[in-house]
């Protein structure tokens, strides 16, 4: 069985490589380390089962050379940052949207039929079922980061109807753990290692958000396309569960011992698209046996310790 | 009062501009003629307060051109046909989902806020709630097209949210009328025209489809966009019935005073992605005060009588 994964080099993508090689699979990476980093595959890039492919999702050659003889893909590839869409409407359009059309083009050209895609709650724009199945109506998109990932699942979707593919949809919370790179967590962590006498807190500090430890998430991934039920198979993943980012500002704050003032910029809302709540339904993936082992606060928790471990994380973006 | 209209050489767009214009706007029509063709303009281009320029969306320098100091935006331009995506993935990505970020990406850096999308009760897919409300469940897309039409919807809906942009999305049934020019009332009509004495039927015939006549059809949008209900707005657009293809082929084929032999192609479906079963809630857009003043029969004798009239389109395509 051979694997290729693309965002190999990122969070999400590099503890999957760990766990597919620790799981005795045969490979193969695709990363154009914009935002991955190859200090995150070094446990992998010594295993000879794991092959590396500098590569960018959107030269569809050099896509077309790597992506042949594989049996699954895991295509984690993104721009995965909801909040910077207005400042460059193109980047999810192309990062996502059109990324995902070339992995998916690829492998039909190439005969390979089975897709795990990573997708978000963001899809669900502003929802007004709470916690949110994933059959709720029809969302109204409210970022340019959903509606593009939006996009995508539809053209998986399309693909699996026209051209019998295999499907795995996983919407996800935010993912927190070890390799965590982005939002809230770091950025609060950052701020506080650089001046832990205050904090600046985008919006109220009232939104109320849901977190996901990386290995629970990875848990839920590889049980889940053990059970397919269709073609088309979508999967809230999240813990049952959420916090406010006040409460994840007072972990931090408690686990770094620090007690900053907290100034903060107002509004229900971080920023342009921000969704003040974000709380998903995930009794479907329980019902094929699997559950969280880590609560949101443990999450917090890991996730910093693993920043205070990892400083060159912090200096480094 | 300026209007934009894209696809403006094109079935509905040839017909919206004609509206326009006799309403007094000024309008600035843009097509590449991929699809679009000139004749449908012939009353408009004599008008002083009309504008043709012949462009393509994927043109961002062209449209940057002409598409600025501008009030209100009808993006009609697409590949419109969902048959024959399988063929071709990347037409709906470019003529689409690409085309459409085009325009809403230069009406941002142009500072226009108002668009009209002509979206397609296809990304519904295979709804189970027939007929099918604005507010379904979240749709899986089972075309190429539908995929292509519902990422577009998504950005129109994170423009608005990111950008203050007024949208008004409708999704359409089949449009029949004056210078319809695909879909398979004008196959069964040409195929006739060539031999009347057979007739060949993608699927069983028993797909269940709904239409509605052009004039009704931009009779809804013009009443819609005078009543913002939020900004953006959905409505479904379709008369209030459904028939069978084979319906649609005994009015046809009464019309015309022929009894061809018919050949069922045979399955449920006439092509991959067709669904055996199209017809939309309307209760939105009726509660506005709009009603169709054709059924569906009314509406494929005219779309008969017109190809009649006009046999260049015929031979044409």
């Amino acid at each position: 069985m051979k694997i290729f994964v693309t965002g190999c080099a990122g969070f999400i993508g590099s503890n999957l490589v760990d766990r597919l090689l620790y799981d005795g699979y045969e490979v193969v990476g695709y990363d154009n380390l914009s935002t991955g980093n190859m200090r995150f595959l070094e446990l992998a890039v010594n295993n000879p089962r794991f092959t590396f492919v500098n590569g960018d999702l959107l030269d569809f050659e050099r896509l077309s050379l790597y992506l042949r003889d594989i049996d699954f893909v895991y295509h984690l590839a993104a721009n995965a940052d909801v909040r910077f869409g207005p400042n460059n409407t193109r980047r999810d359009l192309e990062q996502n949207t059109i990324a995902t059309y070339n992995v998916l083009e690829v492998m039909r050209l190439n005969n390979i039929k089975n897709i795990v895609f990573s997708s978000t709650g963001s899809v669900y724009g502003e929802a007004k079922i709470i916690p949110t199945p994933e059959n709720c109506s029809f969302p109204v998109q409210t970022s340019l980061y959903g509606a593009s990932k939006s996009a995508c699942e539809g053209l998986l979707q399309a693909f699996s109807e026209s051209f019998d593919f295999n499907v795995w949809i996983f919407r996800f919370v935010s993912i927190l753990g070890e390799r965590y790179t982005h939002g809230h967590i770091f950025d609060f962590y950052k701020s506080l290692k650089e001046d832990p006498s205050t904090l600046r807190i985008l919006g109220n500090g009232k939104q109320r958000k849901s977190y996901l430890y990386i290995q629970d998430c990875i848990d839920a991934i590889l049980l889940a396309i053990l059970q397919p039920s269709a073609k088309v198979n979508i999967y809230n993943l999240g813990v049952d569960d959420y916090c406010e980012v006040n409460d994840s500002i007072s972990w931090i704050c408690k686990e770094l011992r620090v007690e900053p003032k907290l100034s903060y910029a107002g509004g229900d809302r971080g920023w342009i698209g921000d969704n003040p709540f974000i709380y998903l339904d995930t009794k479907k993936i329980q019902s094929l046996g699997w559950s969280p082992k880590l609560t949101i606060n443990d999450g917090v928790i890991k996730t910093v310790r693993y920043l205070q471990e990892n400083e060159w994380l912090t200096n480094f973006r």
